[in-house]
């Protein structure tokens, strides 16, 4: 007898735009995933933006995280800032003071954090900005749970401050064999092909565990899949990822 | 006998520095009023001035409101800006739940908002953005008090609403037989006279009313005074103003 | 016999994305268009697209013009912002000069400068900021024609300045019986049934006029017609306008 | 008989403010240097101070070189970015060009490029944006010479690509035994006892090198010396500089 899988939370990046910009296909990743981390000012998101996404999100019961992210509109925050830790743990606290009030404002609350792009990065193994994301929830009351990666600084000085951590995975990237990403500068960073990225979503999801770049097995204890929307073909990419899970008997369910 | 003047609020524009830019005398200030409003990334102020100026204000216990405004840190948020209305309530959602983020941070809260600049002036009578910063009161639910001229459109439509409204006036400004403040640009605009200021300070703190540029008596029901820090010699003034109304036994009182 | 209708240019406004965010179809504009109005860093346009822009229309031999704005990002230069004349001069100066400098370094030059939005909007009246766009021209040694709209008050001005005035018409915008463009926010401002729209370019291109909203007929003595590319179907409505000039010989030739 | 000192330039860095915010004394710096560099838009300065700048310089006959800068307000151009080099090539042509019709404007010329903060630390060592500044400079026609420290990479690739370098030397900085400045992070980074300075510099200008931290003489064939005019006390500093290098009978002289 087979226990049934635990449940997985779908999570994606949405009100990426800015002003007259827009980014992705918000309502339709809406309509597949559990979570929708915000943009909150950092690397996108006007309050236009803001109120769009959260009022989209509160309709259709999708939770809310904050995805913050370095003050870098230009490079959509995607490129490394030598930022003090002192002055991140501002920035992080108004973006997601924020997005709060706005969330409020559409009948709905933040429920997490997420950092985005190049901050995302910087936190698996630069203590100085990982300790400063933890100080910023740690000043919110300690109750704003973090997602991050298996493995990234974060976690530890997340958990040891007292503050929840969602691991995530990914379904449409290589893995190298110590768990963490391969860069996308990388050949074969990026999975594309439908097959590949439902069978990955599905180990994770029922095995918790991938297959590196060199064959290997590793473990990858996530609570939630991270799905992209902003590219061609993404949205479709997420939907058979969603539809694979269900078929498989994955509870669908927010992790926040 | 003579009844006891009623308690007096004063109010000065703090935090207004960006960056590793500053603007005026924020510690002195602090000495000195009541009240600060504190900018919060509209017309100036970033996280890091945001935090400076919430936790100073907190460690004199003096009270805080958010100084929203245009999105304008080129033009320090003062010339009109012909934003929509549904845009306008975004930018103040957004800019009062950053600074309240912060204000938590230091141990304290906002207690109410006060718009700055062309903003302040715009809503003395363009309807579609009075009724903007008034719909973004009341999407924080109605208790932030709103801080405003006499007068003022603003001011009508927020008490239809529930707003509650703290009315301000100026020790150093000259008003029109109409209520309304002399434009800047005309001579005689900004009183610089130290025993003139003194003096409309304690007429508007026990009487009530000031002398307009006519020489009329115009009514001035102000429950805050205005002051300034961010010129030459106005910290000084300040002061003076102050002096002058502790001597005159007003009781100095945050109004929020 | 009947005379050969005067050359015609089409211009249209391109590069107007920043970092990570894109909007309209440049490339296949560039095929339509024998000018580009290229958005320097006002309403839109980073160092980035600036630089595919510039070298995307020198290498389809399109002229360039500097598509200045209001700095306002968040609003795409689309409202009105009471910017001081001198102030309004240096953000001119700058943002030219800006793109001269990546014009230069694509192979090309700019050969014009066509105000954007609501700034376009607002020297069609508004004396200052007029004068300001004027002297901003004049600083640049006069020899930069303005894009302009008939009537507009910054053409008198720009005229008595020495500076060339390009004057320009829309093939897909309702006329008041005064010449100026019916406002957006009025039913049948924009015009969308691609056979008027031909038909009115056609008028403007072989006639120098068009019917206004009440029927009459106003006298449009352009150089220039102005296309959209970036709302849906633009692209295939400016295809249909080039390819019944065309049709009717008109010959497409760049204004600059 | 002693041959004379060669001339040496003095520079410093001006139009440091933003809209309404100033930063430094750029009156009493002028009558002490013999070059201006002048922020253009990346870490400080809107087309106000960059108008009121280079007039200024242009009033008092000092010459004026671009100070281009990460694009990044909030930090003051003082962390590293890890820009992308095609990215920081555009930067830098739209910083320089923005400047030299601000320049032109105002009857001068820009004369050269001297890159700001962490920028200008960068391309001491990595050779990817040290590179990019070197393209933009060649896409400038490669006759506007580079401000540099002497060893830095960006040094030997301007050479290479056939630019022009002036090497600067800091009176007020520590100096290592490899020739680098000493981090700002250590105790006695920044000298400010004036006559430390004054002699350091009197040492670069009369005898081309300087003492280490660890007492060895380091060779310093600086032919600019740059001063600081941002700090309290600095412009006393300064003014003692050069006052220390006219007794001394060096030339005081712009070197572009």
């Amino acid at each position: 007898m087979t226990a049934l899988p635990a449940p997985l939370d779908l999570n994606a990046d949405l009100g990426e735009g800015y002003g007259d910009w827009s980014m992705g296909d918000d309502a339709a990743m809406l309509d597949v995933v559990t979570t929708a981390n915000v943009a909150c000012g950092g690397h996108a998101g006007g309050p236009g933006t803001m109120r769009a996404a959260t009022r989209a999100a509160a309709d259709r019961s999708v939770v809310i995280t904050a995805h913050v992210a370095y003050p870098d509109l230009q490079g959509f925050g995607r490129r490394f800032l030598d930022i003090a830790p002192a002055d991140l743990v501002d920035q992080v606290v108004v973006q997601v003071g924020g997005l709060q009030a706005m969330a409020r404002a559409a009948g709905t609350t933040v429920r997490g954090v997420k950092p985005h792009g190049a901050l995302y990065s910087a936190i698996a193994h630069h203590e100085g900005q990982a300790g400063a994301v933890v100080q910023a929830l740690t000043e919110f009351g300690g109750d704003l749970p973090l997602v991050a990666a298996p493995g990234a600084v974060v976690v530890d000085l997340a958990q040891k401050a007292g503050i929840d951590v969602v691991l995530e995975g990914f379904a449409d990237r290589a893995y190298l064999r110590d768990g963490t990403l391969m860069p996308r500068s990388r050949v074969g960073a990026v999975l594309t092909d439908p097959e590949a990225v439902a069978a990955q979503a599905l180990q994770i999801a029922t095995e918790q565990r991938v297959r590196a770049d060199d064959g290997s097995w590793i473990a990858l204890p996530a609570r939630s899949l991270c799905l992209h929307g902003d590219t061609p073909g993404a949205v479709e990419l997420a939907r058979a990822v969603r539809s694979t899970l269900e078929s498989a008997g994955v509870l669908l369910e927010a992790a926040l």
